[in-house]
């Protein structure tokens, strides 16, 4: 593959594209600086400049043009991924998507939507309200629609209603070559030739820029049981969650917080919940099917030793539990002042979960940090949240140190290095480890889309 | 891309696959025949021999000996695909991996399983029984985990757990350059690089040879009600279907049979049933949430004129029923002696469901042919079963311009070529209609994989 661009390239591209975009190409140091590093430790690097899209065809523009002086080109939605996935390591240009913003198509009947990449989840859902619809994945942050899908995005109704992965019927793409692509129909199943939406569903623009996408969306659910557990162990947690899936619980939520989380949680959202490992569970479904989940979780958990069990069915009283888990990371980072937080993100079989997670904590405990952890356990997935002084050259080591145990801890057990954050370039290190001979097939197709090697170099599987 | 091979050079492959596999590689006629030709209208072409392999090096020392030789390779599971899929149109090696029916692991509290590519689904769901779990996907014939995986197959129950593309954790394939991969974890959900998984799913063994695959498993539900429901017209059986889904009910089955099929099911199977458009379903989950399903579909189906509604919970009657449905085929078939039968696949936005159908309906009707309809009309997947005399050149023709008509119809409609049937030699005109510029992406994949095209050419995607 080309090496990326020289810099002189890179200034006529520029210059060609402040031709036509005027203003809505930036280089002010601000811009440029905010486009290219994101809130974790991975090293950031700006792009040279900041092109601020309004269509497909823009786009198709700005890559043509980068293509012709083999510049990088850098999409960018919210900000909000967390493995450099934005950076400009080689420079070239950040498309912002966030102009893109347009819900072009909601079909009620079919369940399905077509939007721009830029539009938000939350404005997605907001729009939606009123027809009875909404979007499940939910990854925490307002991420846009379009790095949801190029991340793989999950979160914490996965367990029930799948990631992108399951949830893009079809992408517009725009190629390394400068042609747009529509990657499949609004059939909800398909034989028809090689998936390609599934492929650039998770490839971290480094195969094309996502400029629509096209979405599976739900109806809003009759009834919403929210429910609280303690229970005596992470692994009675597991116990729990593992039986409920074998018996086919139709769980839309359900998510471990440690007993360090509870504890930071008590003190910032004045909870009373007891200081031990925590499940925080949501059922939907019918008044009646609701509360029948619920009931049946409250039996599995009561023979893992959990309770007291608390039910919430109102919309308030859910609304503040959620509120408490949504605030888990501002809960703990309140009681760490002066130290940063980094995000983690592995994935197990679930059957290895408890063994992963209390190894992990005996890693951080061993190395004295503070790391406390939640999971979105149905999945197997769990972030430690790990707390470190950036002075502290020490510190940073051994956190480093344990969060490389800890994926290949993940990796042994039969999971993954990145169970919804990506791989950006915090985690290029594990593709080999994780995939072996399968990363160079990888390659072989980021080689065949793009062979200059300018759609967002330095990420995933690109080199 | 190279052209396939000549004579000259698999006679060289076949020499020397006969030299270490000894009587497990055949060349008589009647298994060259059997190994090439499918049950449809399909043109067949017999492999120039065919390899009985056990295990994942056998494939890929065959791989590579063809890589060689430059010989086709074409992977066979049961033999009941249904677009040409393992037909030898170059000749070449079908390596058929129906002995390698090994089930290697089941994994009860990660609900997941590994199996050799050649066991079957039924094989699949007798050793899993006693274990209280099962593999939903269910396309009819008893094809084998491997072609199932490889034509992204589904069926009645994938409108609630999905198809191949949504079940398959992850492959071991043998690769045109022989290199063996396994393509992803056993985690639930990763980010961790290209979804090389979903891009084997489908790919018909145009990019490797599937030896083994890992599946999602679920429990099997603790109750199962069954029911059949007549509506006045398919509309109304299309709009009771798309209500019930956007309330979010799960129906586990839910299945479009059309007037003509209820005709023919009572012949065949003594039945007494309206004759009308009809829909069978069914509900999977406790003994109260499956009968409040079923209960609550019945009203549903009252406001589109439906009814009477008649439920079985009784293992007995429900499978009375669905043996009916299962034998749709076979009840057609005998109204039609002399005639031969073919299968057709397309798939539609559900809400354009109704008029797909009927608009076909009609053709029909106007070309004389007689084509009865079954649907999985939860995903707005349909077949017609289309009866023709070969020996009559005119009914030829009109079966097939009937069946164009039905193809680019879905495909206006916002659908697709094949919902779960695949591409195989006998949709490949449709590709480009289908995909556009996309198809020049599959080939790509192709090109990059396998420069030599000796993975399965002439189907779907492989020049």
């Amino acid at each position: 593959m080309d090496t990326p661009s020289s810099k002189t390239s890179t200034t006529h591209a520029v210059g060609e594209l402040r031709e036509w975009l005027g203003e809505r190409l930036s280089t002010a140091p601000a811009v440029r600086e905010q486009h290219g590093k994101d809130q974790t430790w991975n090293p950031g690097a700006p792009p040279d400049a900041v092109a601020f899209v309004k269509s497909t065809e823009e786009v198709q523009r700005i890559v043509a043009t980068c293509a012709k002086h083999g510049t990088p080109v850098i999409p960018y939605g919210t900000g909000t991924s967390l493995e450099g996935h934005f950076s400009a390591p080689f420079g070239g240009i950040s498309v912002d998507l966030s102009g893109m913003n347009r819900i072009l198509e909601v079909n009620a009947a079919d369940l399905d939507c077509r939007v721009e990449a830029g539009v938000t989840r939350k404005q997605l859902n907001a729009h939606l309200r009123d027809q009875g619809l909404f979007f499940p994945v939910d990854p925490g942050a307002d991420a846009s629609i379009g790095g949801m899908t190029a991340t793989r995005a999950s979160g914490t109704n996965a367990v029930r209603y799948g990631t992108m992965r399951e949830n893009v019927l079809n992408v517009t793409a725009v190629m390394a070559n400068g042609e747009v692509i529509r990657t499949g129909s609004r059939a909800r199943k398909s034989s028809a030739g090689y998936d390609l939406t599934r492929l650039l569903v998770g490839s971290e623009g480094t195969l094309g820029v996502i400029t629509e996408v096209a979405l599976k969306l739900y109806g809003i659910p009759e009834a919403i049981v929210s429910a609280v557990c303690p229970f005596p162990s992470v692994e009675a947690c597991c116990n729990a969650t593992i039986t409920a899936i074998q018996m086919g619980i139709p769980v839309a939520r359900i998510e471990l917080v440690d007993a360090e989380h509870v504890k930071a949680f008590n003190a910032y959202s004045k909870l009373d919940l007891r200081v031990t490992p925590t499940l925080f569970l949501e059922f939907h479904g019918t008044d009646a099917s609701a509360r029948e989940q619920a009931e049946t979780f409250a039996a599995i958990a009561e023979e893992q030793g959990g309770g007291p069990y608390s039910m919430a069915t109102k919309e308030e009283d859910r609304q503040k539990l959620w509120q408490a888990r949504h605030d888990a990371f501002w809960a703990t980072r309140s009681l760490m002042p002066g130290k940063e937080a980094f995000a983690t993100d592995v994935c197990v079989p679930i059957s290895r979960l408890a063994e992963c997670v209390t190894q992990t904590q005996a890693d951080l405990a061993a190395n004295g940090l503070y790391g406390p952890i939640v999971g979105h356990v149905g999945d197997g997935n769990f972030h430690v949240v790990l707390y470190c002084d950036r002075q502290d050259a020490d510190e940073v080591r051994r956190v480093k140190e344990v969060y490389g145990r800890m994926i290949e801890r993940a990796i042994a057990m039969g999971g993954t290095s990145t169970g919804e954050h990506g791989i950006g370039t915090g985690k290029r290190a594990y593709l080999e480890r994780e995939h072996g001979g399968a990363l160079a097939f990888m390659r072989e197709i980021k080689r065949a889309f793009d062979p200059k090697n300018i759609m967002n170099p330095g990420k995933s599987a690109a080199l």
